[in-house]
């Protein structure tokens, strides 16, 4: 059995990560915190975890502690708190899963300039791994610290990392994307309160969205030269749910039906990733509670350009579902483990 | 023109207002107030409102200045803060409509015990007139200080008070109401996220609602006697609307269709009440965004019981568009008037 | 490995028991049945099941056939359509589950007066055992033949039945139901479309809902004399769960405290219902997806009556988990197998 | 007092227009018509207009009787219908707003190739004027028969049509739009059930929406050259609403902010169009029941592309709001009568 411990697990990705382990045969969540709700049981919090978990309560966050009781720590906290815990987690000896974006950019520079604060911890940067699993398998296989893609970066860089890899698109690429409300997190904001959000539809975070520079450096690498992105955010009235709508230019000589079979050639074989027929479109509400992500190639001949779409659950396979993916990998177990359910659904 | 103040205006029930008000033929919004806003302009707060008050910014709530300028005053600010302006907005010679709990109640110890708060205006109780048109018109007609009903006692008084003040049902009457969440007013409180609301259902603050004694204060005036309600609220993941289910026990000899006649004749006339024929049965939906209540009358042969279902908007004949309502009786003015728009719907 | 066929698996509640028998370890599905959609691959039906049943495709409905692949056959197609099928599973040799209300009702002239259709085969109705494990465990281990409850019934006999055959409350209960849609059935109908049940609320089927008398018929059993319940149906704008909020009148000496000890007792060790403790009320969203069954009881001492709350999901503990975990019993499994998960949430 | 009449009024934008036209103080409604519902009061079928249209009943849509008592007959019959029934309609010399496609576009072969039907009455898309008031007014108010726009095309003209007029803008656009499910119709279709849209999300209707024809068409115009438009919409579950955001490529020498300058002093002194000030996104809620268009544009230094976001109600602006524009316009009232209230929000 590996040991876990959840570092800020009163917030939706924590509870989500507690909701996946409570079905992997192979796992004991050891220790759950939060400085917010310290002492108070989990199930006071979360009732829909009572069954699964009775008497797990939240503790402070001890580096020590949690480094003593667990083989692997899952980050649930912001940027800036992850980069103030991890360094002490890892040098007490156990394997971190951070779902921050403090050790996604491999700049330091980079990363001050999008998140407006020093980063206090940059010599990790070499060593964390991008944990897209689909991408860097090998190397989480070997971390000792992932770095958990964003929601939106994940719905971006699976369907488009291929394609620019491969040199079939250019790379300027536009991306008008549309999540659900729980990607914003469990916070009291009034711009969240159900009121405001309800029969709502908006764009925000206008023009420079945090999740742009891990996108383009994704990108880029899989490209090999610099690639630019458009991206506009959604917030959409549901729950969970993530939609990429990607618009791509062909390289002359390449058609749609050749992205497509690209992609599917390229996600031949792995469990997370499928690849539509022609003719059928992905709907969010088909990955709900999955790791699923799926995808459609639309070519459309009247402008030669083609759509790509691509959905995932942003809490799972956004979250908390690829940071399990990862931990599978880091744990030699079966990859799959504990994320086989099919959706929810309706 | 009336001159009208709204203190307390950056709420939904303020806003509400408002958008009504944009449409009275009568009516000059000289000043609208608001601690927490205080200088920013209307529409910055509530872009809906942008065309029809393009300058109105939120001032600082002064009684003397807002008695100087306007002719009535819409108190929209929460129990409380209500009681600690209101007198002085009456002392400076402007007639109130108040939307919050403290002029509702005629007993100060009712109100004390469940506000659990001193009442600092006793001497108001007696003068204020509870805000129901189609009980005390002809006292609102005369009222310096109107008390505006709470939202579910509308709901519920509308029906019950002829049955009761006619004999026609028992004392003993169980109420099931369900609330949109705009009940709940426009604050950042975890509960009311979107994440937390939506395909989310429960009941809440039980055993004893607020809105208890109120609806037992009117009912028991209906009675003559003392009347004690079971009241059972939820919170409905919709933005507007309330709908209460009532389960009446008629009195020996008295039929289900006795009852609905008795209705449709208490509230002939009426043109914000409607009681459905036998076989409808109404929707929050049907009078959404306006000042209608709609009422069906169901015998349930097999159990000797009626059940009762009435529908208003929460924020309009539950709150903003019964003020107006009130408002245009207290001024002399038609009392439909900005009252006559059919529901939105879908 | 059990083999089991589905029939008239392409609604809710076939789809619901699909997504549970995927992630059951002892079960193979061998057959999957609907007219409407024969010849169909199943994951072009309902792509949230692709990965699970990559090649099943929907046949028709020949029971000789299903009773040489199966050993147990899931009945979800509607009431009269049943009764046509299921007594030539019986004498084909396979154990049956039926979703319907075919089997319910042990009086077949009860059943003829609220189904309003000839019993076609009444002779079965002895055998057949009604599907809630809670109540009737040792029966349906022996059954061929289960009878699943209907949703809004299974809400109500869990907490009814240990306060009825205990003789703590009275035989008069009101029941104040809401349920989300998913309850309608996957069907074409203009009352189920978007437009009309999103931002609506509303009661329907009233005065004579078909859950009536199957409820009646097991708390009359329980109360060992006959109960006459006042029961009120609501749609829900969400798309799973059911909370049914009921009104008893406790008898002289009892206590709503007392009644909670009752269930807490009636139910402990049960793995599906949890009774809550005191000032904690359920939420449909907290069973989301699962087979639980949660429950509150409030005392009102104001009115000496009791409000008990209850929630389940509709299609779980309301149908197709429920059910499976007949299956389970009736095929000698362990009871929860396949019926662990927490709830989707949020 | 103009007399109307509406053909088709059964579905969502009928009673949208009914709706208005309850508060146009020039309006009378003398006849409504509808196949399917003939002989039923309005009021069964649309609860929420019994009190604004107490006595109205669906007619057979006869177009001599039609003509005798109407001055003006909107027709909102879907394509091939229209032209079943509008040249009977002018030839008995009524004017007539169309809400159909079938008036729309120029060229019939173009009609003929994206809607894969012969084009019965040709003769009369000459004289058609396509009924967008901000483009096309001096048009309308010679206009006997007007081609309402469809709900998309609204949302993207507006934006575009002085951007590509004024050459500020290469021809080359990506459109991304996302409607509530109104825009679909009163209809009893699978896909369109509540528990089919709610909690999802998709793109529909690729690669060749029926819409995209309209738009290049009015684009082709402003630019005075072929512009060929990708667009690719998707399905919000929210009832009203849409919201286009398009991605345009500014001629060199051209920002962000010259375009929102554009855009600023085209729709000056246009009453139903707003430029939002540089900061501001505009939500589809602040539009709900309105016949306002709100646009933002947002530079995006980065990639020197600009996003422009607009949002309509897509039953008022996209449908019946802008055909009582229209109307207004052919009976020489004042543009803006019957269409001044404010968002209904939230």
């Amino acid at each position: 059995m590996i040991k876990v411990a959840v570092v800020g697990a009163s917030g939706y990705t924590g509870a989500e990560l507690l909701r996946l382990l409570a079905c992997h045969p192979e796992v004991e969540v050891v220790s759950i915190t939060s400085r917010k709700e310290k002492g108070r049981l989990l199930k006071d919090v979360f009732p829909s975890l009572a069954l699964a978990y009775p008497d797990l309560h939240f503790e402070d966050p001890e580096p020590k502690t949690l480094a003593r009781k667990a083989d692997l720590v899952f980050c649930c906290v912001p940027h800036r708190a992850a980069m103030a815990i991890v360094p002490d987690l890892l040098a007490a000896g156990v394997k971190v899963v951070d779902f921050s974006a403090d050790f996604r950019l491999k700049d330091p520079a980079t990363y001050e300039r999008w998140y407006e604060t020093k980063h206090t911890a940059p010599e990790l940067l070499d060593e964390a791994v991008y944990g897209l699993p689909e991408i860097w398998r090998e190397e989480i296989m070997e971390a000792h610290l992932v770095a958990g893609p964003g929601c939106y970066p994940t719905s971006v860089i699976l369907p488009l990392h291929p394609l620019l890899s491969q040199g079939l698109i250019e790379r300027e690429v536009i991306i008008d994307s549309k999540s659900g409300v729980s990607g914003a997190g469990r916070a009291a904001k009034l711009p969240l309160i159900f009121a405001e959000v309800n029969e709502a539809f908006r764009a925000y975070g206008l023009p420079g969205h945090r999740h742009i520079p891990e996108m383009e450096q994704e990108l880029s690498f899989a490209a090999g030269s610099e690639v630019r992105v458009s991206f506009v955010p959604h917030l959409l009235p549901i729950t969970r749910g993530i939609l990429s709508t990607i618009y791509v230019f062909p390289r002359p000589g390449v058609s749609g039906d050749h992205l497509r079979e690209a992609l599917k050639k390229a996600y031949q074989g792995e469990p997370f990733v499928s690849v539509l027929p022609p003719g059928e479109l992905p709907d969010v509400a088909h990955v709900r509670g999955t790791n699923q992500c799926r995808l459609a190639v639309v070519p459309d001949e009247r402008t030669a350009r083609v759509v790509i779409i691509s959905v995932i659950d942003n809490l799972v396979k956004g979250a908390a579902g690829q940071a399990l993916q990862c931990m599978n990998l880091m744990c030699g177990l079966k990859e799959t483990m504990g994320l086989v359910g099919p959706a929810l659904y309706p």
